[in-house]
């Protein structure tokens, strides 16, 4: 596909500034593009590379400071403008299975809906209900009496427990679990026990999760993760969690047993939550914090254990200043005990 | 199934407080049981939900200060009074497979037990040996030479490579990998040569693998996982670790190479310990700290570089208080400077 | 297999000190070694272990001191030579599938060079493209249009998503995908809307990749596996990330988005790099370390924020000495006290 970038202007709703008629043929990054691509500056950090940059045309933000000959396209969201030129040059990259395959193994007792696609290999049990569109790759196991909402892509090797309950359009990346067991044991005469994990997990509407993540059923009861939710990659959510709707849960994060996240909180990379704690609504936990109790809505936590960033920040500081501080300390004894001679 | 109170506390031993006829329909948490409930309170911490719970009967430990007329079920361990109350109110929840299913795919050289079961597209190589009642659910993968002792569970999509050594009574939870190669290579001549990993992983009887956890085969030798040991999800074991019995492995912690846990060892999540140190019984590594040299039995430690708790804690509280340290030595300073001019 | 330790000798080019024609039998770990074995000491570290163990011979380097009557090897690199008479006493201990599997599902499109060998219930999509003498397990799924270049050794349930670009002599564990989406969202109007990634993943040659490992393809563009480099265990590399050539990279490390490591880079265990940083070459950085700028060449860093390790075991140092610290203030404080009283 090509297109001009009038008409790339015109689809994203760009203030356009240089050249309407060059014709576009691809999409790449910034550093890596060449005469004929499309690029986008989302961070003006990075602004210098609209001066070195060998694409014919950058999306940009409006207020970017335009001091470059080259072609913007000046926009309120360079992302989202960059997502719909994406559909436009390069619309459909991905085969997805189609049909049922041959050898894959579905449950008589099994209800599909409507155009559902079953990959090579996958197994569906007894009493699994699919809704309409919803597209299982090669090589996954849903277990029985799991409900999968319509227009669902499930990626190749998922494995998804029994009773499990999963919304729409929820997307999860291969080598993910939902539905191991909790991890409960309990010591007893010597021995740890194991304490049956008969809960589900709650998937609902329009979540998305990475690839090789475990999340737990419920020890009774259901884990959930609300709405909305994108969770990346190697995640680890434990049993009887809450997540609430559109939170961000970045690679390589735990959330021990029964804590609950808000709406729109945000957890960067390898964050650990402790379990039974209450993280309040738009709460940033910035990346390898340690969280060891509940947090306020709309607080900036950093560190472990975790404190409001601007703490954070003050003590962070002042530990990278100990080694000046130790000699200080040693100076004003040496003052000390000089005056103390004097006396 | 439904049980009356009265033959809820004789089933689990438990002195009854309330009204022994009332009938219990349903398990639940203890915020979100509804009438007919039966649900329990391990930690004294959360007895004041006692007052807001509309479970009909609530177990309790003994030590309880029932301010409360609800019906209370007092015994000396609710985990466990819970987990039987749980067989008898709910008592299979899980269907696993049954029988060999015909789309599996199994060496006529492998070795079956009485009542094995074999799910669908599941793949046993030459040699395997597998012991009765065993239950191995689709799409796992069981390398040649392995043998798998008696009553094991081994959920979908886990893959154990070949001569591995599994007990009796394991469960190894979905997407986890069981003898992959340790991670060796010796630079040679400017390339990273590797070095062939030939061992093998003991897994002893009673171990319960969580979801998406990677065990590495010794370089050589045996990586032994020790009896009765519970490890969490997305743990990572290196080759020729070797635990001790019961043990508890908290999810996303990584033990690097042939380090040794004695028995009942207690890593919490997100622990690292370096290789070739030697972790003495019952010692407990609390959340997210780093090892970094061996440690005594019966020791608990935190941080990173992990110290005894007390020690980890004092330097903790150190840390946190710097900002007005900082501030008291400027003050300092000045009456120093101070003391200096009057001289 | 067995051979004298003049054979051995020979074959390994290692200086022999004691008695030539002992028959070795077996190989095995320093402390777990019976006569008959031979073992190796990598690390001057253990060399005390030299007069416990019952091993019949020691591969050493060739500066260990000996005052032991036992018979070494002295060589210029121990581990090189461990691996030369791995081969030579324990040759093929792992049985790969050999042919192309019956229940394999294989595309009529996919093309499959000579030797090729495919594992059961294997999924090769259409248009995908296998070099000679790969071998590809059980369980694994190859999407559409991926190559994969010679001698590749792909292990059970490995998922590789559509248009990867693998190369030569590539192994990968069991677990492992490659290509799942980068984790872009942005959020429109209360809603994270899903930024397509349409990028691919190219895996350089001889690159090993552990088990439950997630590389995630680029947003647009290509994430990078340098030749040579070696990935452990459960791993995540975001999307657009380029690695250099043989860096090595320890299990549960976490990059983010477009960060970039130069050749020779070595990351130890758990560490975690911010996205959009440039790590030189030949830079170290130490265990459990949070990189949150880039990294001038062939510097060691350590700690979060990750700093030069001098800096950092300075400032190690201080926080742990602390307690003393605050004890000596408040001495100093007394005296000033005392001082400011007589003045």
């Amino acid at each position: 596909m090509e297109a001009s970038v009038r008409q790339i202007a015109d689809l994203v709703d760009a203030e356009l500034i240089g050249s309407p008629d060059i014709i576009i043929t691809g999409i790449s990054g910034i550093k890596e593009a060449k005469e004929g691509d499309i690029t986008f500056l989302a961070n003006s950090k990075y602004a210098y590379l609209l001066n070195t940059t060998k694409a014919s045309a950058i999306i940009t933000s409006k207020d970017i400071i335009d001091n470059t000959n080259k072609t913007l396209l000046k926009t309120n969201d360079p992302s989202v403008a960059f997502t719909k030129v994406v559909g436009l040059l390069a619309p459909s990259v991905t085969n997805h299975p189609k049909g049922i395959h041959p050898s894959s193994v579905i449950s008589s007792k099994a209800k599909l809906g409507n155009n559902v696609s079953i990959g090579a290999c996958a197994v569906i049990d007894d009493d699994v209900c699919i809704g309409d569109g919803t597209i299982i790759y090669g090589g996954c196991y849903i277990g029985h009496e799991t409900k999968i909402g319509k227009n669902c892509l499930l990626y190749p090797n998922v494995s998804v427990r029994e009773r499990i309950d999963i919304g729409n359009r929820v997307i999860i990346h291969s080598g993910s679990v939902i539905g191991s067991d909790g991890f409960g044991f309990s010591m007893v005469r010597g021995i740890q026990q194991k304490i049956p994990q008969i809960g589900i997990v709650q998937i609902e509407d329009d979540v998305e999760i990475g690839a090789n993540v475990a999340i737990d059923r419920a020890r009774f009861d259901k884990t959930v993760i609300g709405k909305g939710t994108k969770i990346d990659n190697l995640v680890q959510i434990a049993h009887n969690v809450v997540t609430g709707e559109n939170c961000i849960i970045v690679a390589q994060t735990g959330i021990s047993g029964s804590s609950v996240l808000g709406d729109n909180v945000v957890l960067a990379g390898q964050v650990g939550i402790i379990g039974h704690v209450k993280i309040g609504e738009k709460t940033i936990i910035a990346a390898r914090s340690g969280v060891t109790k509940s947090i306020l809505p709309g607080t900036k936590v950093w560190g472990f254990p975790a404190k409001p960033l601007d703490i954070a920040k003050k003590i962070n500081a002042c530990v990278q200043r100990l080694p000046d501080l130790y000699k200080k300390i040693k100076e004003l004894e040496e003052k000390v005990k000089h005056l103390e001679k004097k006396e």
